[in-house]
């Protein structure tokens, strides 16, 4: 049988020539340093000692053998074996795939009510499979919702805890959105609030924000959603100097109360790889005093109101009335939310919210992947 | 009495004169949003809507009224008011003063298990100055030890606890270091553990790390700490090259076991405000393995491994034997920990951890402050 590789040695790298087309660089010390029997068979981690191996070691020999690369070192260590599919897989400068990794599905006021992604409690709750599909489709839009609830405080956070633990902030581990007839704080108030994300004054504000709706009897009181990857996408476009303020320009944060100060500074948009917006922070309430410099902040503030106005617009809103028994689930990290006006007097009101990271989120994602590739059918 | 500035105006923005030299400027759109009536009197939450005011209003009049800026809006908008002294203190451009910053002293080895920074723990749990100054000191060296703990599990947590909530991770709470006479997995081996930071995997790092030692009575099994900015720091100086690949180019980091699959990329080096170095992310067990360009891979090897060299570098580490009623605190993002081989067969050996983030670390500081400002003798 024809090997699928030939290797050739450099002074301190390996090329493989693959037998259909192209070749790959391997350096050593990366061949060295990636020695599958250099990490733990159980946990994963690297045991091996970068440092016990001088940077500019070399093979003595290598050679390829049963579709393996197989290299011998000076000295006493043991010879290094390499599966050929996993280096083509794993080869420098490649990234590897990740089960987490959906693609920002990005939306806006024509998506409506009915075209957000539902599941069912029940079946998120029984089912691996399920689970999977839900929160891939709420990654891809960055908003889901979940129906068939149990009338019980907990029915939220126990679907949440499907994912992962829960994210502790100076709220609580959960927290009651509570709108009373007497109101004895702005949180408490009936009035509208403006979109925004949460605790952008928070170094990591949360990622995933689980609100399950207990009752919702008031006249008003509507949600209301909006893409911050479709505003900050079609900022980018209608005013690329605006777009870039925002995202380079770090601006203060800050709650403070009785008991906690907490700040920090953050850009209102993130960039990640590619340029691809991976992050909006944007609280109005929470924005500290504004200290940049004055030759920059008439601009500034032009962009960031800009943006602020296209929060607001109907063509980037989706609006619902949440159900008791339903839970509205979203990024709060990328999905703006707010609430419409509503009147106290008429009924009742009472959403349970709680957080789970995006690490946590991502990782459940992976696990399932995981056990989804072991039960395919053959 | 001689007004301590006059205010001039120009199409955009106001300048100050102040009495005793200098001007500053206050873009009106600025001054507009940073009213103080804008602001929620008891939450210190913005309530002003910027979308409410076009981008270049102007006041119709402004004049200085005892010691304050008075500003009349067109329409039917309240004049506002601003204390001079405040304007002086959060003008535009600059950076308003922070109680929880305390300026990095960096440390290396000279200075000595006596120079780690030490406080009771009798005294931290009633004395809120003893705490400030214990949250002081720690954060200025970003290492501290905490003695006379009682003999209780729930000891060191108690005493993390008084600075904020705990932050899960996905070991848990807390955690047990647990040296075992029979080891089954790596953490459970009397092996060397070389110095890292924990949970590189982390999009947000754990901050501030708590170890409780309750039992300490094997022969070896000493602690050892190296502070991460004395080391970039010099690397820095050394190495310019090396230092810029470790601050520039961000690396796969992973933790996997049946339950989780948590991976991020970061810079093992990371810089903030001023260039000056604000974070280290170095685990060698949990660096994935390394997926960046080819070209660029062994310069980066190179400095990778200096840093790695450097790390245990007699001339960075400190070194010390915790005994019980103990707890080490350090910041787990600065300063890197391990510990020294020792023989599980001589005694037991038992350290309680947990985490306190750095934004409820800083919290508490800036609360303590508030608190002593408010006690200050006149």
């Amino acid at each position: 049988m024809r090997h699928m590789a030939r290797a050739r040695l450099e002074a301190r790298q390996l090329w493989l020539d693959w037998a259909d087309g192209g070749s790959d660089a391997f350096p050593y010390i990366w061949l060295r340093d990636t020695d599958p029997a250099g990490f733990h068979p159980r946990t994963g981690e690297r045991v091996f000692d970068l440092t016990s191996v001088p940077l500019d070691l070399a093979p003595e020999a290598a050679r390829i053998e049963d579709e393996a690369l197989v290299l011998d070192w000076p000295g006493d260590a043991a010879p290094s074996r390499f599966d050929l599919n996993w280096l083509r897989e794993n080869r420098p400068g490649r990234r590897r795939p990740d089960p987490a990794h959906v693609p920002a599905s990005s939306w806006r006021g024509d998506l409506g009510a009915a075209g957000i992604p539902r599941a069912r409690a029940a079946d998120v709750a029984e089912s691996d499979a399920a689970l999977a599909d839900w929160l891939r489709r709420s990654k891809a839009m960055g908003l889901s919702i979940v129906e068939g609830l149990a009338d019980d405080v907990e029915a939220g956070c126990r679907i949440a805890r499907r994912i992962g633990f829960l994210r502790e902030t100076n709220f609580g581990v959960t927290f009651e959105v509570v709108s009373k007839p007497d109101p004895n704080n702005l949180a408490y108030t009936a009035d509208a609030l403006p979109l925004h994300t949460d605790l952008t004054n928070q170094e990591l504000p949360p990622g995933w924000q689980f609100l399950h709706c207990l009752a919702n009897e008031a006249e008003g009181g509507g949600s209301v959603f909006c893409d911050g990857v479709a505003v900050a996408e079609d900022l980018a476009l209608e005013d690329p100097e605006g777009f870039e303020l925002l995202a380079s320009v770090d601006i203060p944060f800050r709650f403070h109360d009785a008991e906690t100060d907490i700040r920090t500074r953050k850009t209102v948009i993130r960039r990640g790889e590619g340029g691809r917006v991976e992050e909006i922070c944007f609280n109005a309430h929470l924005a500290d005093i504004l200290d940049i410099d004055p030759a920059i902040m008439p601009g500034y503030y032009a962009a960031y109101r800009r943006l602020m106005q296209m929060t607001r617009d109907p063509a980037y809103l989706v609006t619902l009335k949440l159900k008791a028994g339903e839970m509205v689930v979203f990024d709060n990290r990328r999905v703006l939310h707010g609430r419409a006006a509503f009147d106290p007097s008429t009924g009742f009101r009472h959403l349970r919210g709680c957080y789970v990271d995006r690490g946590e989120f991502d990782s459940r994602m992976r696990v399932l992947a995981r056990a989804a590739a072991r039960t395919e059918p053959v």
